[in-house]
C-alpha cells in the first residue's frame, strides 16, 4: 500500500501499517480531543477541528468512542463546520444530525453550496427538514428545495448553483475584470471552467481557466471556447455523469435544462465520490451486502445482509432437493457425498469469475455493441479450456483417491459441462438483468450461483447414477 | 443506468439499452469505418478518427472486428493520434502497438506528455522500446527515460513534467503576463493550479487558477497560495496518491523530491483512472480473476483465472477429506449428504459478506486505529445474530423435511458456530494480510472460504456423529 512513508509524518507509537504519509489522525490527537470533550472545553475542541482539513476532521470524529463523539457534536453544535459534516461517512453523519440542534443544522446549511446543503438535509425525515428549512433564509431555502426536488442519484442533486458564466462575446479582459469586481460570496469556492452563454443564457461552450490565462485580453470567449462533447441534463443518472467525466477527462461540466439553458455545474471531486460509491455498491452487492459503513451498527449490518442470506437459504435448500433426488445413489456410493464439495466449490468459483468480469465490464461500458457477442464467445471458450484442465486434474485425483477410474470420469464430465454452464450464465444473467433495467451487480449473484449449484449436483449425481450403478 | 436519454442522440436501429446520451459509437459508424478500411481509404479513416474525441475514437477501434482493427491501425500508423492510443483498453493497446511501426510509435510519443509516452512504451519489450527511443529527440527521450525509471504504479510514473511554476514573490499580474508570453508548447494542455516556488525551486504553495483570476494584479502569489496538506513524492504508490486526491478534493497536485523541489504534476483525470483500476482489481480479485479486458483473448482469460481455480481445487479436495472423515456417519444418515450444500452455501455466503466489507473498508481506509476493534466486534455480533436467525429457519425446515428434530438441532448448531467463524475470519484474514504487506483483496478469498468450508463440514458432520449416532 505504502512504499515510501514520509519520514516527517511517521509518528512514534503508531504501528507500521498505519504510518503512511497521509496519516494525520494519531492516537495522541484522539486522546487529546476525548479529554477536551470530557472537560467540556469548547475552545479546545473547536480549535482542533478547525485546524484540520474538513476531511481529516471528519476522520477524527469517526474514530472517537461513541460517547466522546456524542459529546463533541453536542458541544460544537453551531460551530461544527458544514464541510466536515459532508465528509462524514453516511452512518456517522446520520448520528451527528440526530444530535445536532435544528438551528445548528440551519446555520450550517446556509454556509454550504446548495448541493452540499441538500446532501445533508436529505438524510432527515420530512418534518425535521421542514423545521430546519423554516430557519434558513428564503433564497437559500429556494435553492435547497430545488436541489431536493431532483432524484437522489441525479445530476440535479449533484450540481451546484454557484458557477461562472459570461456572455460569449465577452473578451478575456472583460471576463477577468468581472471576476475581480464580483463579490467573493457569489463565486464558487473553486472552479475550473467558465461557461460561455448567449443572451438567453443558453450554453454555447466551455472555456478552461488555463485557456483564459494564456490568451490575450482582446480574445473573445467565442474564439477559445470548446463545445461540450455531451450535454448533461439535471435528470441524468449520476453513474452516467461519472462516465462522461471519465470518458472526457473533465474537471467540471455544465448542466443544462431542456432549452439548453445553463442551470448548474458539477465538479470532478463530487464525481470521484460517485465513482467510489458506485464501485463500493458493486463490490458489496456481488458478495451479498447492501450497505456497509465505518460505524455501522450491528442492527443495520444484520439488515444489510440478512435478505441475501435468506435468498441463499432458499437457494441452498433447492440444491439440497436436487441432491435428495439421488439419495439412493449416494446411499450406495458414499464417495459421491465426499466429492460434492469439489463440484460445488470449483463450479461456483468459475461462475463467480465469469460474473465478476461481466458485471465489471458492464459498469465500465465495455459490454456494448459488437463487444457483447465477442465476450460471450470468450466466456464459453475460457470455461471450456479451464473446465477441461480442472476436470482432468480432479479426475486423476479422484481416480487415485478412490481407485475408481469411472468415478474420475464422472466428476470430470460433471465439471466440464458445469463450467461451460457457469461461464454462460455468469455473463448472460447480468446482461439480461441490465437489459431489464435491474442492477446486474445486485441481482445476479444468488441467481447465477444457485443455477450453477443445481446444475453441478444434477449432472454429477445424475452421471454417477447412469455410469456407476 | 440512463433515465433521460438525450433525444438528439437517439439513433434509430440501436436497441434501447445502448441508446444513452453518451452513445456516439453507432453500428452505422462502425460499418462506415470497416468499409473505409476495406477500401484502404486512409483519408476517410483519418477523418473519422480525428473528428471523434480521443476516448470515443478508442472505443470505436475497440469495437471493430479484429481484421478491420488490424487494417485500421496499419493504415493509420503515423496518423494514429497518441491520445487515442492512451485511451485504448490495455489488451487492445498491446495489440495496436504490435501492429504499429517503430517510427509510428516514435512520432506519437514525441507529441505526448512524458507520462503518457512512458505509459505507452511501458507495454513494449526492452529491445523494441530502445529502438523506438533511439528515434525520439534527445530531450523527449530523457524525459521518457526518467519517467520509466520510476516504479510502474508510482507517482513518478503518473506525473507529467509540464507544469506551471512561478516565484512565490511574483504578482498575479506578472504571472498572467508570463503565461500569455510563454510558448504554447511549454505549457501543459490543461492545468488547474500554479505552483509557487522559492529561488531553489522548492515548493512553497499552490495557487488555484480561480484564485488567480479573482485576485487583483498586485496581489502576490505568497498572499493567496495554500500549503499542500500532504506532499506527494515520486516514489509514492498510486493508490496512496489517489487517496490524497479523494481526501482533499484535489484537481491537481505537485510532486516534490527529497529536497522539496518541484519535479512534476499529477492531474485528477489520471487519478480517476487509477481509482477505477484499483477498484476493478479489488472486485475481480475477490471473485478470483487477475485481469480482464474488453478484447482479452481466451488464452489470457484462462491464464488470469486458472491459478485461482487450481487453488480452489486444492481447497475443495481438502474440504472433501474432512467430509471423508465422517464417511461412516454419512453412510448411516444419508440426509447429511443432502444437507451439506445448505451448510456450505450459507456459511460461504456469510464469509464472503464479511470479507467484502473488510476488503472495501481497508481500501477506503476506514479500518484504521480504534475503528478496527469496533469493526471486529460488529462482525462477531452480526454473524451471531444472522447465524441464530438463519439457524432457526434452517433447523425448522430440516425438522419438517426429515421429521427429525435432532437433525434440525445439528444443522442449526453447525450454522451458528460456523457463521461466527466466518465473520471472524472474514475480517481478520484481510487485516492480517494487509499488515503482512499482502493485498487483502487478492489473497483473502480462497483462504477465507476454504477455512469456512472445512469448519462448516467438520462441525456439521462432527455434531451429527456425536448427537445422532
Amino acid at each position: 500500500m505504502n512504499d515510501a512513508p514520509d519520514p516527517q509524518d511517521e509518528k512514534p507509537g503508531i504501528d507500521n501499517d498505519a504510518a503512511d504519509s497521509a496519516q494525520v489522525i494519531t492516537p495522541a490527537l484522539i486522546a487529546q480531543i476525548v479529554g477536551a470533550v470530557g472537560d467540556k472545553d469548547l475552545h479546545a475542541v473547536r480549535r482542533t477541528i478547525e485546524e484540520l482539513h474538513p476531511a481529516d476532521a471528519a476522520d477524527l470524529l469517526e474514530q472517537l468512542p461513541s460517547d466522546a463523539f456524542k459529546g463533541a457534536i453536542e458541544l460544537l453544535d453551531h460551530y461544527l463546520p458544514g464541510e466536515t459534516v459532508t465528509e462524514l461517512a453516511d452512518d456517522v453523519r446520520a448520528d451527528a444530525l440526530d444530535i445536532l440542534s435544528d438551528s445548528g443544522i440551519a446555520a450550517m446549511t446556509e454556509k454550504l453550496d446548495s448541493d452540499d446543503a441538500s446532501f445533508i438535509l436529505n438524510d432527515l425525515d420530512e418534518d425535521r427538514r421542514a423545521e430546519i428549512l423554516a430557519k434558513v433564509s428564503a433564497s437559500d431555502r429556494a435553492a435547497i428545495e430545488t436541489s431536493l426536488s431532483f432524484d437522489e442519484e441525479s445530476a440535479g442533486r449533484l450540481m451546484q448553483r454557484d458557477f461562472v458564466a459570461a456572455p460569449v462575446f465577452w473578451t478575456v479582459g472583460q471576463t477577468i475584470d468581472h471576476l475581480r469586481s464580483v463579490d467573493e460570496d457569489d463565486l464558487p469556492d473553486t472552479f475550473f471552467d467558465i461557461y460561455a452563454v448567449d443572451p438567453g443564457f443558453r450554453l454555447q461552450g466551455t472555456v478552461s481557466l488555463s485557456m483564459i490565462l494564456r490568451s490575450s485580453r482582446e480574445t473573445t470567449l467565442k474564439q477559445i471556447m470548446k463545445e461540450a462533447a455531451v450535454s448533461i441534463r439535471p435528470e441524468m443518472d449520476q453513474e452516467e455523469v461519472a462516465y462522461v467525466f471519465q470518458q472526457y477527462n473533465l474537471a467540471s461540466a455544465p448542466v443544462v435544462d431542456e432549452a439548453g439553458r445553463l442551470t448548474g455545474m458539477i465538479t470532478v471531486d463530487d464525481m470521484v465520490d460517485v465513482i467510489q460509491e458506485e464501485n463500493r455498491e458493486d463490490l458489496l452487492a456481488l458478495s451479498g451486502v447492501s450497505e456497509a459503513g465505518v460505524n455501522q451498527s450491528v442492527l443495520s449490518a444484520v439488515k444489510a445482509r440478512l435478505p441475501w442470506l435468506a435468498a441463499t437459504l432458499i437457494a441452498a435448500f433447492l440444491a439440497s432437493t436436487v441432491v435428495a433426488l439421488f439419495e439412493a445413489t449416494i446411499d450406495q456410493i458414499v464417495a459421491l457425498a465426499i466429492l460434492m464439495p469439489v463440484v460445488a466449490g470449483l463450479c461456483g468459483n468459475a461462475g463467480s469469475q465469469s460474473l465478476a468480469v461481466a458485471v465489471r465490464a458492464i459498469a465500465e461500458r465495455d459490454l456494448e455493441g459488437p463487444l457483447v457477442a465477442r465476450a460471450v464467445r470468450r466466456e464459453i471458450f475460457t470455461a471450456l479450456a479451464n473446465g477441461v484442465i480442472i476436470a482432468v486434474l480432479s479426475g486423476i485425483v479422484t481416480w487415485l483417491w478412490f481407485s475408481d477410474a469411472w468415478l474420475g470420469v464422472v466428476i470430470g464430465g460433471a465439471l466440464v459441462s458445469t463450467f461451460v454452464w457457469a461461464g454462460l450464465v455468469g455473463i448472460l444473467a447480468p446482461l439480461i438483468l441490465k437489459r431489464m433495467g435491474v442492477d446486474p451487480a445486485v441481482a445476479s449473484g444468488v441467481f447465477v450461483l444457485t443455477s450453477i449449484d443445481l446444475m453441478g449436483f444434477f449432472v454429477f449425481l445424475g452421471l454417477a447414477t447412469v455410469v456407476l450403478l
